[in-house]
């Protein structure tokens, strides 16, 4: 078993959450399930200091950003094939809805990168299972709001009418809980959108990551 | 009980390696221990772009890189004092061996930033705990050498001459374990000097975690 692990960058507030990516490569290791982390070699469209969220003055590229929580072994998602994968996981962070789509500015009306929607995609008509927390689900509510996708970010109304807008179906989910959607086979958890902590988000992060590989 | 966690950038090739720090805040929220990250604010002396192992052409700032993994709750280590701490943990990664010091360029001849010795010293005079994994006991066997400090980085023979260059004591330790110096509070671990993924190095950072809140 093999599971692709999409990151987008490296930090919560332009890239994946740092703690989300970690605690899921942890979980799919400590079950003994193989996993690819990728990236779409692409510029952030964000660079934010992350001591006080000003703007930084040069430019980050997702792709090599996201080498940082892989160690270095990830894979330009260019090159990423369904084929190779049982299952695929994305991780949170301001990155995701900055740069894998701009839902951050935009809500429903956003666009996904196009590599990034094929690749869901992808696993979505290939009946393959997609995990996706914090503000992830938000994604997949763009890619697969017309498959009537049940996905949770937590409990935030503002987000949760937004995700509802892109045509997905949203309910209210604890930290420590995870939501299923049995047809379209697609599990989320809140993790930081409602963690306070490193521990809370592993208690959600954790189930997600035993219900992807045990679907 | 609140323990000082001393970061080191954000990057296992120049700053704090990502994981074990993660791993490291995972284990101490677990426990119910409160924390708090801190890192100098200094240029890094390294600037790796983790795809490929060159040199990035815009410096970078070890207290800011620091920030993404303490999610931007981090503090200037200028303004830490010991007395506001039961421990001090320094997860690994490069970064402590090229920004806290410089012991990747010059083995045991090298010079450790004085912020950083001060305050390891400080936890030392106090008979608070100190814990160090990676290639952190390195920095540690610098600052704590001439008090015949017992550490461990694993069992890689120059790394371990160069430690007891420093007049440290070296012992071979697993993956999943860790050796504690009784007599000058001090615990290691190798982490991912040993590690092949984040379940072997969460498996000895736990058990040092543990220690250090309950030496």
């Amino acid at each position: 078993m093999k599971i692709a692990v999409i990151l987008a960058g490296s930090g919560v507030f332009d890239g994946s959450e740092i703690h989300e990516a970690t605690l899921t490569l942890l979980a799919l290791d400590q079950a003994g399930v193989q996993y690819q982390c990728m990236a779409p070699n692409i510029a952030q469209s964000a660079n934010v200091n992350h001591l006080n969220n000003e703007s930084l003055s040069t430019p980050r590229n997702v792709f090599e950003e996201s080498a940082r929580i892989a160690r270095g072994d990830i894979l330009d998602l260019k090159d990423a094939k369904v084929a190779d994968y049982d299952a695929v996981i994305i991780p949170g962070g301001f990155g995701v809805a900055l740069n894998l789509c701009d839902f951050a500015l935009k809500g429903s009306d956003c666009q996904v990168d196009k590599q990034v929607e094929d690749l869901i995609l992808g696993f979505y008509q290939e009946r393959k299972v997609i995990g996706a927390m914090c503000i992830a689900p938000a994604l997949i509510a763009k890619v697969l709001g017309k498959e009537d996708v049940l996905v949770s970010i937590g409990n935030d109304e503002g987000t949760a009418d937004a995700i509802e807008a892109c045509g997905a179906i949203h309910e209210n989910c604890a930290v420590d809980e995870i939501l299923v959607d049995e047809a379209n086979r697609v599990v989320t958890t809140p993790a930081y959108m409602l963690a306070t902590g490193p521990a809370e988000a592993w208690s959600g992060i954790e189930k997600l990551v035993k219900k992807v590989i045990n679907f």
